[in-house]
């Protein structure tokens, strides 16, 4: 078991007393993410990332990255997924995941940059990162009917909490989850990182053969970016529920690609910036 | 005037009543940093980074990005910041910002990728990237003797509030701020992403010529992580006050290079982490 706190002596003041105490504070560690072919004329095992993450799900995160990131296609192109390397001698974790893939997989390291074509009207902008999904192939989703009761969407962040243990004891963590239309939980996710813990709760989908998720919302305990829109879009996911607020640019992809985004999700009442009537 | 927030068409519900309103969203667009050489004999302008950020104060962000990241030692190396490319036809903006470097900098662009050295008693850990911090030449800051007071931390966050318009109008925008000892605030910046928003302002000290900041704090309006502690540390900050928690490796940079860190400053209270001797 992966530790994703650690205790340290601290002091806690209110400006007139100090008093020491114990405080449990998220765990953040590199993780190195490697992908390697199977084919037998293969290069060696090659490092596509490193993430600070809070350590926990890590094979699901390596997974969810490498395909909310264009890299895998599929789950049944990853062979195996292994943790490998020295374990760190205070927590005995391993920092370095490794996938080994089909044969015939062609590995598109390029697609990371890909997210940020240049348009000959606008050169480096916004509408050039919506053309650039176009472009790698994702599909709208304004044909997915699946509907969201607004009571069961305002119970959320209330319900996720509970299932949040390390923020509990931390404060520090960023939550993920994916929900039924009936309110169902299906996976909820923690870490240092907004982005980490999307791509752990989309590993898991994976894994678990549940992409495209198109009868799930993803539920986000912070703000909404251009990026984790673009994953949400890459699980086929239709609903994105956020307790903070959107950008511009979430914004912009929700509605050009026939998603629903809900935002200020909390406090009783929620905006909707794209999609309403997913929304009943 | 780089516009900061884009307006919407929204609606607002508690689940009963729709209503529909006009909403005010934080922009999000990529910028694209470039550097160059002054130099005869130089090659073309290289793309060192592109990050997802709220558009004002562009050249901060690429200086502060280039000085913290180590491609930048000092401001005197930097001959000219100039915003190129096209104008967004929409915001009028333009997402691409280049430095032209003196004849004499060597573009150490691999330092980007230093962050995280392997080391043989541990392969990729945090111990591993404390170590990179050393090996790059950052000095303790133990010896400097600045000092704040418990009450004018308590302030901060109310205090900073005030002076984050985009904020105020979005719910959607993090800040950074420094501060002397006396609470005197001398920059605030905002954006969508935490880093952006601490580059800017530690671009905005180094264009002031105000690095090191050894008599500053460095106020933070979310969770202190790895990087952001990273990024005080090269701008010579000693201490670092979030609103939110610090994670694991924060804490242990801040020990180990003798910074004070202060995290969840808020209602009144807060925890200070390492260096409490900066502290009356």
């Amino acid at each position: 078991m992966a530790k994703s706190s650690r205790n340290f002596d601290i002091e806690k003041t209110d400006g007139r007393d100090k008093t020491t105490i114990a405080d449990a504070v998220a765990v953040e560690e590199p993780l190195e993410i490697q992908v390697m072919s199977s084919a037998p004329e293969a290069a060696a095992a090659k490092s596509v990332s490193i993430t600070m993450r809070t350590p926990g799900n890590d094979e699901e995160l390596a997974v969810g990255f490498l395909f909310t990131e264009g890299i895998v296609a599929n789950r049944s192109q990853v062979l195996a997924v292994n943790a490998i390397g020295q374990a760190d001698e205070v927590t005995g974790l391993r920092n370095t995941i490794r996938l080994e893939m089909s044969p015939d997989t062609e590995l598109d390291l390029a697609s990371l940059e890909r997210h940020f074509y240049t348009t000959s009207s606008c050169g480096v902008c916004g509408k050039a990162s919506l053309d650039a999904l176009q472009v790698s192939g994702l599909q709208s989703l304004a044909d997915i009917d699946t509907q969201f009761e607004a009571d069961m969407l305002l119970g959320l962040p209330d319900r996720v909490r509970e299932l949040q243990p390390v923020f509990v004891e931390t404060g520090g963590l960023h939550a993920a989850a994916v929900f039924g239309p009936d309110g169902e939980i299906h996976v909820v996710r923690e870490d240092v990182g907004r982005h980490n813990a999307t791509d752990k709760v989309i590993g898991a989908l994976l894994q678990a053969g549940e992409v495209p998720g198109h009868r799930l919302g993803l539920f986000v305990s912070g703000r909404a970016s251009f990026e984790l829109m673009q994953k949400a879009l890459v699980a086929g996911i239709p609903l994105m529920a956020a307790v903070g607020a959107p950008s511009s640019l979430a914004v912009d992809t929700a509605r050009e690609f026939g998603m629903t985004l809900v935002g200020f999700l909390r406090d009783g009442t929620f905006n909707i910036y794209a999609g309403g009537e997913r929304i009943t």
